[in-house]
């Protein structure tokens, strides 16, 4: 395919995009019609959105349109997972300007797909609007099978604090891509396209979790929430932390602690759980500290080996 | 409140706006977590995304942010509605530039939060991010109470055409506005906050339409996706549609024939349907047009009075 989305239009480029998409048992009634319909057999249906921009959340120089489209995908899809839910389906707003390759706008829908596929979701429907640089609004949907959504604000003092997933590759790769590196490849990938454990989720609620978060922001910032909606404080012991050499020995080239990268670092899109501590937890999950009590006056704390983390902390996206 | 989003951070603004949500039973888990979780009594769940653009769907110096709030979520709604489905829960996705004052984004999600509540729906959850303009992205949700869907794709030869809700009022609206004027009210007040007819979609379902769609893009174009997608042609009569008198007036005052307006113009979120001709149809529905055969190499024509419809035609969001 030549040429630019604002050559194909507005009905082409759907066209485009929509022929792109597989059949999915989920989506009972996919695009073309005024709205999509898609199976909640629970009698609920998991909903979470995100919005990602050109320059804030990505850029077309360092990620491929797949990328970005994987790596939305699974953002939301993750958000979905750790409610303990499974993915059923994903709809997609889409920004584009005139003159963005159709090609890229194309590959991007593919990339969905396949993070799609991953996930077991499909694409069910969505909207295109020319402006001036490409955002991408994502809205995933889930279905709990039954259970009982996982919250953050169900953490209990003793619970164990377990993650699963990859933690700090993602900062460490984005750490490399921003010195103008491109290797290691495993990090840069991580970074470009991260692989969310959707299975957890759902696997962690039938295992009796607690609480439940993605880890977008950070660890650290990410488990500040459930200790503030729990009511509970939290401390991670840093030995526990599995810190691969290559990491080690990026921060070392770097000058990093890789530690922050581990506790502060976003976009892995691990879980983190809270479990009672009889839960005999499966090998991928690594306890990694405990919920205890909150002090008086500092309920919501997240601590490091009992002392406050004071290095960079989670993302927030007003302050950029 | 005082100040821009910008300074109230995105955790304090995300804590302004939900603060403002009261509980819809529709929705089981609201904004907090991961993920909302919204009742899905029927097993399936029907679902729409649309995204908004300062500029180009909206202007903050014609509309105030509650109405462009109103307007944003009816849209969305209507969607809903034109499937044959009951609104739930909206979610949404909104990017703000960081002086934004905080009342705009407050008196925003008030518009949201009452249009909800006229459709019955409640807002679920969603995200902010900043970014250079103001941009929604609204994802509607809702149920089908077990009726079956009623697509694009039903109509059949025989069926007549039926409208209810208000058509050119908003076209009528934007070209008052548009011209620097700021009355008749009526038709102002219409452009910037349509009042879809929400009950009337479920109704349709129930009375056996056999295809429906929102009138977004304007009543000819629409229909055009309805004879398109169920293989017809569709002939419309002009003299079955209402002109109101205040109408006419705008209309020879700017030199513009309202049929126009009532065939051609978008936003207003009326709903047509398409109903076996022997239907017993409520007041409210005005029975304009006839479904037929397509003619061979002709199918999907909408014509009027027999005749090709050649004036302004309805919105290609990328040719503007």
């Amino acid at each position: 395919m030549q040429g630019t989305v604002g050559e194909l239009g507005e009905f082409g480029l759907i066209r485009e995009l929509t022929a792109r998409l597989p059949h999915n048992p989920s989506v009972a009634l996919g695009p073309g019609d005024d709205a999509a319909v898609v199976k909640a057999p629970d009698g609920r249906v998991v909903a979470t959105t995100d919005v990602l921009l050109e320059g804030r959340h990505f850029r077309r120089d360092w990620s491929t349109a797949y990328d970005v489209g994987r790596k939305s995908a699974a953002q939301n899809l993750a958000d979905i997972a750790a409610m303990g839910a499974v993915p059923t389906a994903l709809l997609l707003g889409l920004v584009v300007p005139a003159d963005l390759p159709a090609t890229w706008a194309t590959e991007l829908m593919d990339g969905l797909r396949d993070e799609c596929q991953v996930a077991g979701a499909g694409v069910a429907g969505g909207d295109v609007v020319r402006g001036d640089t490409v955002m991408l609004a994502i809205t995933a949907l889930g279905d709990l099978q039954g259970r009982t959504p996982v919250t953050r604000a169900g953490a209990r003092p003793g619970d164990l604090v377990a993650v699963t997933g990859w933690l700090g590759w993602s900062a460490a790769g984005y750490t490399v891509l921003s010195r103008g590196f491109r290797s290691p490849r495993a990090f840069v990938e991580a970074h470009r396209r991260p692989e969310p454990p959707y299975h957890a989720g759902p696997a962690a609620a039938r295992l009796g979790a607690t609480a439940m978060i993605d880890v977008s922001d950070g660890l650290i910032a990410d488990l500040g929430h459930v200790a503030t909606a729990s009511g509970v404080d939290i401390d991670l012991r840093a030995a526990d932390f599995d810190v691969p050499a290559q990491m080690a020995d990026i921060g070392q080239a770097v000058g990093v602690d890789p530690l922050v990268w581990v506790l502060s670092g976003g976009e892995d899109h691990a879980i983190v759980a809270t479990f009672p501590p009889e839960t005999p937890l499966p090998a991928r999950w690594r306890v990694v500290g405990e919920v205890s009590a909150a002090r008086p006056g500092r309920g919501g704390a997240v601590t490091v080996d009992g002392a406050p983390w004071d290095r960079a902390g989670g993302w927030d996206h007003f302050a950029g």
